[in-house]
């Protein structure tokens, strides 16, 4: 399936405009660099609507909310914060990157310098905590929730760590593969769907089965990401085919390959993964020995798991039916995207 | 006054202790980069005992707790979390400033590489977050204090946004200085002291009291600061003398001095504010500048004021006087001290 379901769209606006207010509480231009992230402004601070993410992770918040007969609309604090966490993460990645684009603008620390852009993302994960606080909810419930999105971030800054650890090495196995995406990753989406249950529901195993829906649509999230990443078309994706290769990322279908070749395909790959820079024939030889190796169907394989592990999670569950159907059709999205 | 009033060394090993723990709750090595920032492990995460800092925020956050009768134990949290935001500020600081070293040990930046200082930097500011959760207090006033720290952060980043902005602007003036600073440096001291005293005390009048005083104190600690950066002496401060003026940074000496100066002296100061770097001579050029406009007893001039203004601040207030003492021995100290 490969068109954005309709869910998207409709709550978009709603979560913008939570974001939007949460920043306008405040006066320093440090927040226009927020702003010019996000879409909603020029990098001198003039209105303009560029093209956003499409902020799966707050949909799926409100959608969790209401699949469970909650309000969703209750929930949009919450699911601001979890897009300004993940917007948080975006601009120190780009940073630490070194990507000089994202969505076809130039990133914020490539107007502003890098300096600045740190500060841009740490304040931006601080309005995550001050959205929260706009939750009106009982103190104890709103302490579990900060609590689980503190908790969200710490993992993802602990996944991030191991992002850029496993750079400079060539003996990742899948499962350490699995352990960094769970961080940077599933934790966050985990996150985003337990809160939406949280604000709907006071039952505990609830709450806990779309926690691990979440996580387990995280990692398929991820995995399809790393497919999109080398087999993706730039028409599609806006990235470079190829773009992870090109900088050399430990993703899915690359452990899977270094795992598994031997002789002269390996020396190939790691020669490849370790030169200071890939020129277009060397990663057409990356390209060509992952297919020999099965990689996509591999990644497929595993992205297709996790899909049928966080359906397996909620199946069972008494749910609003229209929120329901919303949920199944956006999880065969992301296992299946191509963009 | 210039020997450190016993106080800090009475508190230390608990403050340290307490920070120690939260760190150790978590497993994965982003948190050596933390150890070794604190100068509790080696680059190798082997355990070490680097001389730390002087722990002034978070030993004000317990000295106002006791010296409003309540237990120091119960604020320890708090303590140790406005030391953690202080220090993921300087792992950050020290990116953004390109500086190699502190506490003549590499930065942590200058270890593992600005990427992952990044990392260390941010983690670093979730972990103050964690801390709170210890405190053992109700969920609303817990609640109340997040918030101070939360706020006291995002001043902190925005004061730090004006500092980098600063850099390539000379039309800075003092009242330009103070909103910087107030950011920067006055309002995770005003937080400490605040947090210290909701934590022994429900009296809202005697809380911004406490406010006030720290607000004061960290304007008074910051401009002091500006003048040991010009006129300290390596033995004392461990940073090289006229390492601020080095670095063409806009501390309060040399905004006085660009507001008051003409002719031959602006034109001077500016080139010298332009150039891509200093050479020893033109250091001591701008120095010679600075004292013949009385730059030093005009910045120590508003160092007092703010003592004064910060004693003000919670004259009156009926106090432990052991603690009261103590109290007035560290503001002494934080405004005339050479270190």
């Amino acid at each position: 399936m490969s068109t954005l379901p309709a869910v998207f769209a409709r709550h978009q606006a709603e979560i913008d405009a939570e974001i939007r207010s949460v920043l306008d509480e405040r006066a320093s231009p440090l927040y226009d660099m927020m702003r010019y992230h996000f879409g909603w402004a020029d990098e001198h601070g003039r209105p303009q609507c560029s093209p956003n993410g499409k902020a799966v992770r707050p949909t799926l918040c409100l959608l969790s909310c209401r699949s469970l007969g909650g309000d969703h609309r209750r929930a949009l604090p919450a699911a601001a914060a979890v897009e300004l966490v993940h917007n948080y993460s975006l601009i120190h990645d780009d940073i630490q990157d070194d990507d000089r684009e994202r969505r076809h603008r130039p990133t914020v620390w490539s107007v502003w310098g890098k300096p600045q852009a740190i500060n841009a993302g740490t304040g931006m994960r601080m309005l995550a905590s001050t959205a929260l606080r706009r939750l009106n909810l009982p103190f104890a419930q709103r302490s579990r929730i900060q609590c689980l999105v503190d908790e969200a971030t710490i993992s993802l800054i602990e996944g991030q760590y191991l992002d850029i650890l496993y750079e400079s090495r060539f003996d990742i196995t899948v499962s350490d593969y699995i352990d960094m995406v769970a961080g940077k990753t599933a934790a966050l989406f985990a996150c985003a769907l337990e809160v939406g249950a949280e604000i709907a529901t006071d039952d505990a195993s609830t709450v806990k089965a779309f926690h691990d829906f979440g996580w387990n649509l995280g990692m398929a999230f991820q995995t399809r990401d790393d497919i999109l990443g080398i087999w993706g078309t730039e028409r599609e994706t806006g990235k470079p085919s190829c773009n992870d290769i090109m900088r050399r990322k430990k993703t899915l279908p690359v452990v899977y390959a270094l795992g598994m070749a031997e002789g002269q395909q390996r020396a190939e790959l790691l020669k490849c993964y370790s030169a200071s820079s890939l020129d277009e024939s060397a990663v057409k030889r990356v390209v060509d020995i992952l297919e020999s190796m099965d990689a996509l169907a591999e990644a497929q394989r595993l992205t297709t798991s996790y899909i049928e592990r966080a359906e397996g999670a909620i199946a069972g569950l008494s749910l609003d039916s229209d929120a329901e159907r919303e949920l199944e059709e956006v999880t065969r999205f992301l296992g299946t995207r191509r963009f």
